[in-house]
């Protein structure tokens, strides 16, 4: 496949963090008495690791824990995987600024093709209410993540008040139905939108002052 | 476009709901004094029908409300929308059952054409702790909506623990991205999947007893 100017290329978290050498071996941990206290049948040594990637606890029901990291992302386990790992008895973390890695990819990917494209890091979020993971963008660059139709007009010219659309996230989440999570596909490429822009991973993240749930 | 066996067809909430009269003429509703208390710039009778169609009110900053509905889903005003509407003073509801709009639709797109499609219904929802909203799906037939990938093995040998993904969801949010919200498209397809069986949007509702915030 020959990359496009104005493709969006959604690489999976997992090998950005490998690539950045955000890995910890279990061995290297030693865990808190509050880690020991929570994990069940988890070893104490991966608690202790998503507690250090955790800013603020958002729900726990032991092991089960939903973390806000240092990004402002919640999610479950602060990020912290111990599937797809490089190596038994290690666990991944999140990039530490998953927006700087995908500016760094788009840039490599310009270097390596010519061509212009946007990038995305995606990652499966778990959801309030709802069942299942959707891939959602961690981090972007090259284009806009958040369409704000607030102002414009529907067909019958009734103003549109409260429609801004993630479209990132529904970018992430229809490049995983290609990708999977077993098949070792770590990349997808989206093409045909036009959504050329500068925003990032973090203008996904709602305000906490706007935010009904934190 | 023709349809072909194993398509996905994603059609929007509110055409569906429009077909079926989900629609509610604001003249015909008497607001309550709480509606009218938590409506600010809001017609107290479009909070009414919030109410309305609200089984327990989840979150409330008026005139901001996440409700949960009779569905069980939680998304803001109860799915009752004021967008797109058939006519100036009235505003829609979400299907009575959307899983068997989604069946109807289904049935009577295989008498139309002879292909064996699934469908989706879809609706914009917002999420906790992140911005804009995501299309995700409602009412489903013929597909599988949940893919569970629990005690599958990661090319390690890894056994996948907590591994759900919510396909329909991303379908949904896919589809949106070429439905748009301003441009009078009700419906999509999603085509080369493989995932035929037979999910309900009820199945995408989290369980009570799993639901950490709820």
């Amino acid at each position: 496949v020959e990359l496009e100017d104005g493709d969006v290329v959604v690489v999976a978290q997992k090998v950005v963090s490998k690539a950045e050498g955000r890995v910890v071996a279990l061995e290297d941990v030693a865990p808190s008495r509050f880690a020991e206290g929570i994990s069940g049948d988890r070893d104490p040594r991966h608690t202790q690791v998503i507690l250090s990637e955790t800013a603020r606890i958002v729900r726990l029901r032991p092991p089960l824990l939903i973390a806000e990291t240092r990004h402002g992302f919640v999610c479950a386990s602060a990020g912290v995987d111990a599937s797809n790992v490089p190596a038994a008895g290690t666990v991944v973390l999140l990039p530490k600024d998953p927006d700087a890695s995908a500016e760094r990819i788009r840039g490599r990917l310009r270097e390596l093709t010519g061509r212009s494209v946007a990038v995305l890091v995606s990652d499966s979020f778990g959801r309030a209410w709802r069942e299942g993971t959707t891939d959602v963008a961690i981090g972007a660059a090259g284009l806009r993540v958040v369409l704000d139709l607030r102002g414009r007009r529907d067909s019958a010219g009734y103003e549109l008040q409260a429609t801004t659309i993630a479209v990132a996230d529904e970018i992430a989440g229809a490049a995983e139905l290609v990708m999977g999570k077993t098949d070792g596909v770590p990349a997808a490429i989206v093409r045909g939108l036009d959504l050329a822009g500068s925003g990032t991973g973090s203008d996904l993240v709602m305000p906490p002052d706007r935010d009904l749930f934190r």
